[in-house]
Parts: C-alpha cells; sequence; structure tokens
C-alpha cells in the first residue's frame, strides 16, 4: 500500500474508534435500561475525551488528525507535509478527510449494534438522533455557528500548542492522553449550548449512518441543522492554525 | 521457581486484585447502607479502570494480561513470545488463563470479605449477583454476544496499538495508566447493556465465586448467561488479535 | 517583538484561555437549558483544572503563570529571572500582572458570547455574575479571606514543590498535567466556602467583563465582596512564597 | 538541620497537606451550604487521591511515606534505608510516625479554619465528626477492622509494586500520580464500609484536632471506634510488607 492508502486507512481507524467510542457513551446516558442511563454530563465529556485517546493510539500511522477541522487547521497554520511523509495538497487532504468521514460513518454504524436493543427500546426519536449526531440546546444557527467556532479554535489552537511543547519523549503510549484531557475539558467548558461537535466528520458521518439505517422509529435526521457543526468546526479550525502562527511563535 | 511458575503466580495476583477492586466498586454502588451508594455510573467506570491500574502494576512478571481475551488475542496476532521469556503454545497459554480464572475467584472471595456486612444487610438477591458477575439490561444472547465482541475488540485492539507506539519510557510506574484509562473508557461508552465484562476470567471467576460462597439470600448464580461474558470476549479478542495484523502496521 | 511583549502576550492569550474554560464550565452547569445544567461540582472542578492545562500549555513562552498569586509567590521566594530570560523587577512583574488582567477579560467576554442565549434565557442574575467571578456561601469577609488565603497557599506552595522534583524530561506535552491536577483537588478540598478564586486576575478580569458587557438582567456586579479574591490570594500566595524557602529546601 | 530533622519536617508538611486536603473534600460534600454540598462520592475519592498527589510532592525530603502504615510496610519488606539516607531502625520510624501524626493534627486544624463557618451553621455533629475521622457505615468491630487490613493491604502491596518498575524517568512531577490514582481507586472500591482510613495518621490526628477544638455542637470523638483505624491499616501495611517479599519478585 502507498502512503495516501496507510493514511486513508489509519484515518478510517482512528475516526472510526473515536465514533464508536464517543457515540456510545452518548447511547450509555441517554437510552433508555442501559446501566449508564442518566449518567450525567460529565460521564458524557470523560467518554468522548477517551474515545479521542483510543481514536489517536490506533491512527499513529496518520498523524492521527480523525477531525476535518485539525487537518485544515494545520494546513491553515502552514504545514507542509502530514504523516507519513506525505506532502500537503489537494489530493492529501482530501484523503485525510474522506477517510475520516468514511471512519466515522462506520463507526456510528458498529455503535448502532452494540445498543441495537436499546434503540428498539427507546421511545423518543430525539434520544435516538442524539447518540449520532449534535443538537443545540436553543435553536439559533447565529448563536450556535459561534459557539462551534469557539471550541473548536480552542481545540485546534492547543493542539497545536502541544507541538510546541517539543518532543513528547518515551512514553509515547501516553502521547494521546493530552489531547484526551483538552477534548474533556471543552466539553464540560464549551459543551452546552450545542454539545461540542468540533469535528465536522464526527458530526456529519453520524448523521448519515442515522439516515441511511433502518433504526426503529428514528425520526428526522435534522438536516436543517446540520451545516452548523460543520462550518462551525472549519472556521474555527482554519482561524486557529492562522493565529498560532503569532499567538504560539517559538521562543528564540 | 520456573518461569511458567512465575508467570502463573503473577497472573494470580494481578487478576485477584483487578477482581477486588472491580468487584468492589460493584459492591460499593450497589449494596445498601455503603458510603458510595448510589455512587453512579461513572464512579464504576473510574473504580473498573483503576483497578486495572493496580492489577497490571503487580502483574509485571508477566507481561500482565489478567484477562484472557488479552491472552489469546496476543496469540491471534502471532505473538511468539510472553512475558518472563516463555514461549507461546498451549501449556502457557493454559498457565496464563489458570492462573487469572483462579486470581479472579480468590479477588471476589476477599471483596465478600470486604462488604460481608453490606451483603447481609443487602435485600436485593439480584444486587448481589452484579456485585461478582455481568449481567445484561435486556436479555437476548444474540445482541448480548455483539456487545462484547465489540467491546472486547476495542480492549485488545487499542492494547495492541499501545505496543506500537514503542518504548513507555522511564516512567515505569505510568505504564499501567493507558490500559486503566482505556477501560474506563469502554465502561463508560460500550458498557451500558452487558456490563462490559469484557474478559471471561473477570466474569468467570466471580460467578464461581457466588456459586460456592455461603452469602445470605444468594440466590441464583444465572449460569444461563454465563458463556456470554465467556464466548463474546474471547472471539473479540482473538478477532482484535487477527485484524491488528493488517490493520496496525509498523510504518517503514 | 521585545521580551517583554513576549510575556505579555503570552500572559494574555494563557489567562484568556484559563478564564474562557473556567467560566464556560460554570455557565454549563449553572445556566438553565444547558446540555450539562447540573452537572455537579465535580464537572466544575475539573473544567477549571482542565482550563488550567489548557491555559498552561499555550503560555510556554512566560513561563505560564496566568495568575498574579503566583507571579507574586515566585518574587517572595526569591525568584531572580522569569519566563522568556527576564529579569524580576517592577516592570516585569507589572507586565505580568497586566497581560493576565488583560487577558482575563478576554476570556471572559468570549466565553459570554458562546453562551450569549443561555445568559438571555437565564432568569437569576445572581447565577450570570456566578460564571464571571466567585462569591461567598455564607458572607464573612474575615473567614472569606481565611479560605482565599488557604487556597491559595496550597496553590502556590505545591507549585512550587514542583519545581523541587527536578527536570519535566520529555514529555512536555504533559508538564501542564501536574498544575491541573492540583487545582481540581484545591475546587473539590477548599472549594466549599468561597468558590475558589485563587487568582485575583481570574476574578476581577471577569467581574469587569460583567459590569462592562450588555448582559440582559445582570443585577449586581457585587464590587463590596471584589477585594477578596484579590486580597486573599496575594497573601496566600506570597505566604507560601516565602514559606517555602525553609520548608522546601534542596536536599544536599 | 540533621538528616532527621529533615525527615520529621517533610512528613509534617506531607500529612498536612494531605489531611488538610482531605478532610477538606469531606467538609465541602458533607457540611450545608457548601458549593460542593451532596457532590457525591466520586468527588471524595478523587479529592483524596489528589490529596496524596499534593501531599507526597511536597514531602520529597522522606520519600513521601505521610502514612505510618507505609512506613511499617516497608520496615517488614526489608528496607534498609528510607529517604535523606536515614537508616531504618526505632529512632527513625518513630521520627516518621511524629511527624505524620503532628502534620495531620495540624492539616485537620487548618481545614477547620477554612471551613469554619460551615462547621458553625452545620446541625448534625456526625457530619461533623466525619470532616475529622472515618466511622464505620455498619459498626462491627471485626468486619470493619478485615475492611481496613485489606484495603491497607492493597495500597502497601501495589505501592511496593511501584517500586518493581523502575525509574521514575524525567518527568518527576508526576511521580506522585500513581500513588494518588492508585487511592482513588481503594476509596472507589473498598471505602464502602468504612470510609477507607488505610493511614493510622490520617484518622487518629485529625480525631485529636476533633477532640481539642472548640468546633461548635461538635459531639462525641467516638473513641470507642478509634482503634479500628489504626490497628487495621498496620495490620494490613506489614502484611502487605512481608507479602510483597515473595509475591512481588524481581524476576531475573
Amino acid at each position: 500500500m502507498d502512503n495516501l492508502g496507510i493514511v486513508f486507512l489509519s484515518e478510517v481507524i482512528g475516526t472510526g474508534m473515536l465514533v464508536l467510542l464517543g457515540c456510545g457513551v452518548v447511547a450509555n446516558v441517554a437510552l433508555a435500561k442501559n446501566k449508564g442511563f442518566n449518567g450525567g454530563f460529565l460521564m458524557v465529556t470523560f467518554g468522548w475525551g477517551f474515545a479521542v485517546f483510543a481514536g489517536v493510539i490506533v491512527a499513529y500511522n496518520s498523524g492521527a488528525h480523525i477531525n476535518p477541522a485539525v487537518t485544515l487547521g494545520l494546513v491553515a497554520n502552514g504545514a507542509t507535509e502530514f504523516g507519513a511523509g506525505v506532502p500537503v495538497n489537494v489530493i492529501s487532504v482530501l484523503t485525510y478527510i474522506g477517510g475520516q468521514l468514511l471512519g466515522a460513518i462506520i463507526g456510528a454504524i458498529i455503535c448502532w449494534i452494540a445498543y441495537k436493543q436499546h434503540f428498539d427500546d427507546e421511545p423518543e426519536a430525539a434520544n435516538k438522533l442524539g447518540v449520532f449526531s449534535t443538537g443545540p440546546a436553543i435553536r439559533s444557527y447565529g448563536w450556535n455557528l459561534a459557539t462551534e467556532i469557539i471550541g473548536t479554535f480552542v481545540l485546534v489552537f492547543v493542539v497545536i500548542g502541544f507541538g510546541r511543547q517539543g518532543e513528547t519523549g518515551g512514553l509515547a503510549a501516553l502521547g494521546a492522553l493530552p489531547v484526551a484531557l483538552l477534548v474533556v475539558g471543552i466539553g464540560a467548558s464549551l459543551g452546552g449550548p450545542t454539545g461540542y461537535a468540533i469535528n465536522p466528520a464526527r458530526d456529519l458521518g453520524p448523521r448519515i449512518a442515522h439516515f441511511i439505517l433502518p433504526i426503529k422509529g428514528k425520526g428526522s435526521s435534522d438536516w436543517a441543522y446540520s451545516w452548523v457543526p460543520i462550518v462551525g468546526p472549519i472556521i474555527g479550525g482554519v482561524l486557529a492554525g492562522f493565529a498560532a502562527i503569532p499567538l504560539l511563535p517559538i521562543l528564540t
């Protein structure tokens, strides 16, 4: 397999792991009869954080973007090379994003299988969609967009900050921990209004899965909102990439 | 003691520690009058995660499998040698699994001693069995099996991923942290339908202890379900071992 | 940009990140209709802890004080040089504190934007102020001051203790974790009576933002209490700096 | 100051920090009107865990026992030298334990100051004592003793296991994290029946403080139970020290 193929596969695996575990914790908390039912928002934030942890670990061959906002933020920041030695260009960017989207769809399908009976037993259609994709607490596209931009800005800006701290040293199996904890923090701190997509693939992929899967009583996939968790994270990620050029300099 | 003896003892100790602390957190949350009573599912997931942490720390001499699904997953992945320099063969695999099962039984017995009065005071037999072994939220052997396969696949696949990150460096006392956090995440994200056995010894050992111990008003040990958290994790672990060969390659 | 300019910018960014995420978690828990509404005090303590984590990561160019009590505590401890090679003097101290205060104001404004609709929908003025600044559970300036002194003493004393542990090694992206966990602990353990400002900029900056922003139905900014979370942390930090000279010696 | 003086001071500081933060989290959760009131048992376990973290950090000059059960467990394990190069003998052991007890008393007094108003406002005397010292959920000295023995055995056994993992590497400021997480785990998993003293100084020191302090409406100090959290942890720690000799060998 050539390097683009390795990158594509790696992003499929990493984003699939992310979405399986991330959507899984929402299923556990939101769908009736689960052992974690009503487990609280803190559990959701830790669940998504450790989902990032697992996803980053298994996507090492591509540098573990597992998020188009990260890929595009790195481009905006001036990266010339991605993981596996692939140069930054339109083809490689599309390879990353394509792998992320496909992985997110697959992860959501497996999550549905793991929670199949609880989807069948859940009476509320909105709870079912909520396992797959984000939705606003108070619908207002402009403000929802602002919240997603701010959340994703924090994600990409701090991730670039991690890169400024130098080597990750010998304890590589903990190298995914900083970004995992960051995502726990973003969820706790900025997840209230929109449920923090902060990742277009994480939201669109599962929404596609929700649309195509034969989920009992599933209701609408809410396509009217779907552009917000795509456009917001892209804007936030790109802004962070640009902002980090002057704001996160390497001290000489 | 020869190396197989060291491996056996190490797995007994590690799995005993895992099950003592893991069953303990369920006892704390589920049995009446405990200080952690009704402490929530997030506490259960952290309790099991730090139980893994402690178990891995004390089982260093055998490579700390403390789970037959891990042992068999490594075999499927093509391992030729386990911890303590023992070669992979039928004898060594049985030594690992035997130690794990014995350790799990011992750990469950000590947990019962630590919570003796609360077992005596608890009116519900189902809560008592729940401290020892897992059970489904909605009973349906096929779907329960699917959930256990998926959960264990994630466990073994990501554990193999840790091994791809290279050296754990000098901070060895934190080397058990990644797998601990992974288990917290699997519990939060995939533990809703079946209580995430993801380890045949963790479920069968305590079930045997439940069966033989003179627990007041203990009720059935639910042997009808007992094969699910054995077969599911074995399938999931072996699948992960095979899948990791092409999916988690070492990049050259 | 000269080194003082780099320090100023770094402290603005770090403290802005701290306050955005820190005030954000309170908004999520306290303001109506949020997904994390009533998420519990533990979520608040983890939110502030990971806010410190993110703030420290992006303020690497100034040594990441992001808190006047830390800056003054280091002076009291006898420091002769801050981050970026700037010598300790009145100008550099004021540069640090000025950057911290400006960053805190900016962070609070961005937090307000992220939660704009929830501020509009929240009926209680006290909950709105609570997102920005701390207030006492039982008002009594003397005892409130004592609690803030003790909390900040612990913060600065243990931070100086971190410095006594030698190098942070190669895993620099985790170098912010100890102080993050310390802040989680201080919040859980000493945050009950006053909401643990333990940082004059973290409290005064958002209070200024609350005062100037056009927040719907915002009520009083409670300036009568505002001196407590300024004076208390300064006293606590300076005491810790002095106390650490004899109490945290380098063993020879 | 000679080395025994350094050890004494270090254990006073470390145990004082441990008890201040540890008793603090109980005060926050148990005493009326606190911001963390009814924050849940998981918050208590994290609070005590990070209390250990802070205590270990500042007690580096003595090797940070901050617990007589650890000191005696190391003796039983065959240690010949403690921190700061002091040899193991009756004088040095008493120096450690004396420092621990004095530190625990001081930490409890400072905790009382930090929560003074909430002690005054709390109507239940039992809740006040509960901030200082542990008590059984179901009183039965024999079983309570068994639980404390088991919990402390786990603590000391795994701590010795940490020592078998070799160097802690360059990230020394995280060197206290493993034991902190272990204590979170023991609290979650074995803290239900007795509130997990697992440290004679942690229980006796605050009980003495409770006895001598002029706490409003404080009620009994429950001296009848006080021997259990002293004798149990000593037995558990010593057993762990002996057991680790054959069970945690260094693999050759």
